[in-house]
């Protein structure tokens, strides 16, 4: 249905999220999706967030994946300033056991929506990313039901090991 | 980019979710993206809530609204069973204040991510679908643009009112 | 010291905050604080609320009170472009007893501090915003230690009401 | 009353729960119940769980101990394909300390009871499927009489230790 | 393979809960289970409690339900003092929203468990009761399926009634 | 105004709570406070527990000390059994924080109070239990003044110290 | 062993907290125990809420019951300054379900302890503070057992009655 | 406008907080604000801290940051002797995760406010101060600014790290 590459911006807004969201990134590259991932703050460097927001989508991205942690308003600036679906991912931080980054991002008032996945929920948020693209670009739901197929293949083998092991 | 109209299905774990996902309906309908409503319970009737995730997607559905409280478990039993995006709408109950809903939603292990929006957050639900519908309906972009621009407008009538009022 | 009158300037996130807003407002007014009020949301109208934050020191305002519920967002993203003092009132919603807009409005991370109130606590919003204001216009030190003395004199006055009606 | 053995399925939501499920196993080893262990995933492999749910009475099993983490949908989703009682164990992951897999598992709504024990409370679980197989397999009973006898001796052993290292 | 009738004692730790209770009762009205309700507190009556957990089984007992608020103590004593399958009912009180009692009856030390159901989830309290009792009593195999069949059937109106009611 | 000397009962649910409530004893002790300590479960050892609340008083005992984690029962039920003040202690264990702990002590219902110390806070127990002992044995009342002060001291030296340490 | 009549301060942070208070009261008036009901706010009246305290003793008291709601630091601040015990009743507010009261009271540091009844506790604060009376006061330990024994009647005929109803 | 040197008091609960009130200090030095530290405790030097709260404004301070764990009660009590703007660090300790902290600080009742900033939010205490003095004190303004371009800085210089290590 579509020739050009389905293409996916990764933000976070600290580059201490970056060992949690490689796991985006690797789902990202699995599915061959091309991506962007830049440290953008929405306190730090709030004009350059909004500015990336506004400009999103005239520059070919489909979705946005933006993670961040405590009071974390980073996915929900993002939305504001775009149409594009927004995925959250709520950084665990070293207080509140992620639950202030999760109902920061999640409770998001009417009119703003911000597709929010687990605490830490990075594969999720790539996986997440590549049903939506899927919509548009048809070979990844071919993809799609083969990584399905292999994560259950993965737990009859687990389910086999144990098996062994158990008895 | 598509000649037929976009399409979703609508479900809810039960019928007294309905006076809060009427509002997704409303947003449905606004958009005039075509939807189907069902009551479908991952406990109370299994069968037919499985059976509907594995055929969503032959059926046209492009994307999944589930409601449920509680232990809250359609979202991800449906997400199980298709490679739809799958967004989730944790109901609150009688107890606990939505945060049994919400974290039985929000929180799916690795594989199988729930898009999951506000506790009661169904106006949003229908947004988040109608923004994931966007990337292969392009007129609903038009649509959204418009939307953002009427809640702005609402705001700053608002913010008149309010204005005279005070003062 | 200062011959001009204090100036604050008072923002909500949604017109239904107003009731709780109004306590702040009335103890500026008992201060003889200049104030404006102002619906500004950070994500229906971001463009207003942001030009509002980066031009509120120009236009004379000395600080900032900003009320906001659920995913709160609108004291963190106002101070991120702004100098001034922000004070945070997290206000109740509907669902998580007010958890949500507190941990939205408190856990800001390091380099944009928002000094936030107790939930729906606006009317120590506004005392905050005068004892800060007090730094520069002397004039109401003087009257916050009036407001102490009566705060005293009322509590012991319903202790001798109380003392009566217990026995 | 009954000439066979007593026999219980134990299902996990994934291989990473084995070290606290170990607990329900020893348990079921040292009351010579006989059982069977799988690792099953409510989201991952739907089909064979459900599957597995349908047909474990018919295979004999008078009980099933399921156990899984985050959004713990596994022994509701069995539980909604059996008659047979189910016991489900909360596991505690890497955020949230377990609240998540407890309000998950515990919070079913009305008609499809599972009989939840503590978060990693694993050693429970084995118990209480003991105490339901004793119902039909009058020896367990005297064995359960034995257990709690082994347990106050161990108590009463402890005492005695702590008094004299205390003093 | 009984020629008895299936017996389940019903205790709660104050009146108050009867109307939660209630639900228990006619689940186990329903199922045609013989029962006893009785009001026992853990700290007010405490030696008729122990008493009543002592001689339970011999007076023909087969499971015991037990509901309590707050610092929920009742499930946990009786399992203490007897080997059959207790089943504990949290019982929403005037603060905390249920978390406290949940948390006092479900996060049993091992060597005890009680099986806790949702909080005030009073029907699912019987339904676990009858799902127990069924190893012994066959007949009651037969009415859970029937029960469960009407649940769906029920579902499945109410689906039909939203569909009329919602196009 | 006593000639004997004062005399607590300080008891634990489990030996693995010694390294908490080792520090009430080190209070007893340096207060000169008799005392015996027991490890006692009131779901392990339930007979042991009760016999040994009914008999507290006549044995001389003036308060009791009562720790335990998770659904912590001990405090209360011995609580229920005897009218001397009881002091609950709640234990951290491995999950929620000790929250369980917490409301499972201090929630009790109207009728049977624990006077409840922080999670962990096994030195205040002591210090209140030497408070209410002063009530009949004076010459504690002298001990807890220079406690006040030996804590004020000590405080005083840390701040000389952080003094010269951080300029 | 004593001749004086048993007293005790009761002192709350606001006169709203009157309607729980009153409870406490009831419990001193039946077990006839002297009191003075004050409010004193250790925010609004510190220095007569400290003076107070200081002069507690002196005047006899033998105990402090303290009730405060939110940031409940009452108690705490009595503490500091007495070496009576004081016992703590967390008052409920219009947020966060108590759950700020009481973690403002019984989580004090070390030295310093309250003894923390349960939320709305007002009731049991009183029988805490007979219990702790009766150290020194011997005919109130009559009256306790007189009060056990008529909870105790009057669950037994709670029971009765409900016994006749539900059948 | 003002020619003395901007002065700020920083008092914590334990030397134990230094190592988080140190990011204060940092701050502050950063900024040239004078500053005094002082271990100063509610709890255990109650006389100190109120002394010291009350005296505050005559010694030339203009804002006071108070640091405290647990039942946190001093930047509230400190609060309730000064008009001096008191911001509030609630600190993390081991246990509730810093919940019991930052509730004990920010839920203060109307009439004595504490500008509170995030758990463990020590650096951000120090800008708040900063911001406030800038007030009166027009040279921080000019640093504010120059911070504020620092930290932008410094997420561009980690963007484009992360943009060569991830690529």
């Amino acid at each position: 249905m579509s020739n050009q590459k389905p293409k996916a911006a990764v933000i976070m807004g600290s580059d201490s999220d970056l060992p949690i969201v490689r796991k985006t990134i690797e789902i990202l590259k699995k599915f061959d999706v091309e991506y962007e991932v830049n440290v953008l703050s929405a306190h730090r460097t709030p004009d350059m967030a909004m500015e990336y927001a506004r400009s999103a989508e005239q520059k070919g991205f489909e979705v946005i994946i933006a993670a961040a942690g405590k009071a974390a308003h980073l996915p929900g600036v993002i939305a504001a300033l775009t149409i594009l679906p927004v995925i959250g991912i709520p950084i665990k931080s070293s207080t509140m056991d992620g639950l202030d980054s999760l109902l920061s991002i999640v409770q998001m008032p009417s009119g703003i929506p911000v597709a929010t996945v687990a605490i830490d929920g990075a594969e999720n948020a790539g996986l997440l990313a590549v049903q939506i693209l899927s919509l548009k670009h048809q070979v990844l739901k071919e993809k799609l039901i083969m990584h399905k197929a292999d994560m259950e293949r993965a737990v009859i083998e687990k389910n086999n090991k144990i098996k062994e092991e158990v008895f």
